[in-house]
């Protein structure tokens, strides 16, 4: 099961490029969305400050994050792959924010030019609680140390 | 802009169908996925009581709601068009639930076998705030009778 379900995570991962970010609000909690990448078990998102979700992290850092199998004709909208994530966003560290700002070019090529913008940010998520669903009656926490392991490797 | 602006508000919710939740949790916010059915500016939810998202809403039914256009191949990541709501979830009503059943399975068919689930409950999502990003610089509010128009339509 191990093996099958770390494959299944990491295809997840490489398939989606998109998180779906649930904040808390003025009015209550909020969905947005957001691009993400990778980096050695963090989840790294560039986020402008203009953007709602940013102001709402800033007063609130705790976030559930959501990655999903992208919808494709003939598959079941109730079985798609999917990994609900909770934890606390915060900045790149300085020293680590050139590295960072690689990988997420790298992952993300089109969002080079907005590193030149001045209301950008670059936020790290780091994950306390993992939910994963593979499809019908297939589901399970993922461990941190196993998410460790599957996001340190290339995916 | 009106016009150019529901059509793509109809394509969203014609290519989408399922839609990504934020709800409160024990841990604190929380993101989930579920498939949705729209009923004349209504969102119909069909979620199993054994799902923590299910307990989350029977706790406190407001909740975050988007709808996302789904990733391909090539499209950037940055500029999906998407749909964020707010607004609060409660149960069909009995007097309505027989035909809330027939469009949402109408719009779902692969969800017609839950029904038979004793575990399962139809919900109604009501939107109170609704914004839209059509993509690059691209962005507004709906307001609720645009919204009410927009999905009155067949789409």
């Amino acid at each position: 099961m191990t093996n099958d379900y770390k494959q299944e995570v990491q295809t997840l991962l490489v398939r989606s490029k998109i998180g779906f970010l649930a904040t808390q609000g003025e009015w209550g909690v909020e969905t947005s969305m957001a691009p993400f990448a990778l980096d050695h078990g963090m989840i790294l998102l560039h986020l402008s400050t203009l953007a709602k979700h940013t102001a709402n992290i800033e007063n609130n850092p705790r976030i559930g994050l959501m990655v999903c199998t992208p919808e494709t004709e003939g598959a079941s909208p109730l079985a798609l792959p999917r990994l609900s994530l909770q934890g606390e966003v915060s900045l790149v560290p300085e020293d680590r924010y050139p590295a960072a700002q690689a990988v997420y070019i790298q992952q993300i090529p089109d969002a080079e030019m907005l590193f030149s913008f001045a209301d950008f940010r670059l936020f790290q998520f780091s994950a306390s609680r993992i939910h994963w669903v593979g499809g019908f009656g297939k589901a399970r926490n993922v461990p941190l140390d196993q998410w460790q392991k599957f996001t340190g490797d290339e995916v």
